[in-house]
């Protein structure tokens, strides 16, 4: 098993701190996205869609993102548990982690990508060129705003997003926050206090400087 | 358990149609689109961010997202598998869905909100109101064309997408195309064969109609 990531991209990170969480040490293979490395024959044949991460299988497999490649190594590895356990908590896990990847990443990925001067004519990852539309990114900042409140909300309720414990659901919620102070300039408001308690706790997990 | 849905919600129907390939058979509760219903106190109690399909368990578990909710079904009553049985196959198959969903099923999604007149001031289903963006309409109806041509390059390579046997990524991807066509007028071009080959197949089972 490899893992094809960057270093500097928020996708690559989530898998990163999911292998740290589990203990393991998958090794891995650089794709250097300045020099359009993921748009090279060899990366192309990997991964026609031309984005990290993928994970790449012994057989030749090749799997593509990120609560995809989750899966497969919690059914692979699957201690400790971070996807769930009984029926019940694995919906809820992926109930939870659902949202925060479409209401919070992949928002912050729409304000950037909509907006970056070096992202003209690429707006959205993949093999496809399309055009940049600045009022999508500015109606993603709003949404991401709407995002830290609600998870403000559900924070004050539970210790972590999909309940008790620890799971996928905090990582891609963590990364989200991240991304969004670094690249769109929308840290945590101060009056989002249970989101900042929740943060505080999970940024200070040793898996969280994967 | 039960299942809260709308007759004309092509997200029920994704349900729908998982739970009668599993020849199950879960009550319905229809929440009225039209009328608003899902902004009511009482459906908003069930799912606070006021979306249709939401699965209720027995002990008032709510659980949202049809990805979620068909993950749910298949861990309580595994078979017929249709999320994939080893966990290379799972992967496969969580990774095809995920493509047929993000590119496709979600893509026809913005180009109706951002353009219907009669969601003007909610581009985004959900509890937040959010401006419509003309332009994302539009470039949404070039990305479901894309979605078109690389699921065609797709199978003409394997009898259904995520490979030899038939799973929820046929679900989203059939739904899809017959949203596609209703709601935005883009039917499949006749040169996609091996896209209308597979919609040909995959059409005629009795689930669909469900």
């Amino acid at each position: 098993m490899k893992l094809h990531h960057a270093a500097s991209s928020p996708n690559s990170r989530r898998v990163r701190i999911f292998v740290a969480e589990k203990g393991l040490s998958i090794p891995l293979v650089a794709v250097d996205l300045g020099k359009g490395e993921q748009h090279s024959d060899a990366y192309r044949a990997i991964n026609p869609r031309r984005v990290v991460p993928t994970l790449a299988l012994e057989d030749g497999t090749a799997i593509g993102e990120v609560p995809v490649i989750w899966r497969y190594i919690e059914e692979t590895h699957p201690a400790p548990p971070l996807l769930g356990e009984t029926a019940k908590e694995k919906a809820l896990v992926a109930m939870w982690e659902w949202r925060a990847e479409v209401e919070g990443f992949a928002t912050v990925m729409d304000a950037v990508r909509n907006a970056a001067p070096g992202l003209k004519g690429r707006a959205i990852a993949g093999p496809h060129d399309y055009e940049q539309i600045p009022k999508l990114a500015e109606r993603s900042k709003l949404r991401v705003k709407n995002f830290f409140a609600d998870f403000d909300d559900r924070l004050r309720e539970t210790p972590f997003v999909a309940g008790q414990r620890f799971s996928a659901a905090d990582i891609t919620t963590l990364v989200t926050l991240d991304f969004a102070a670094k690249a769109i300039n929308l840290p945590v408001p101060d009056e989002h206090r249970s989101l900042k308690r929740w943060y505080d706790t999970v940024s200070s997990r040793s898996s969280m400087a994967a």
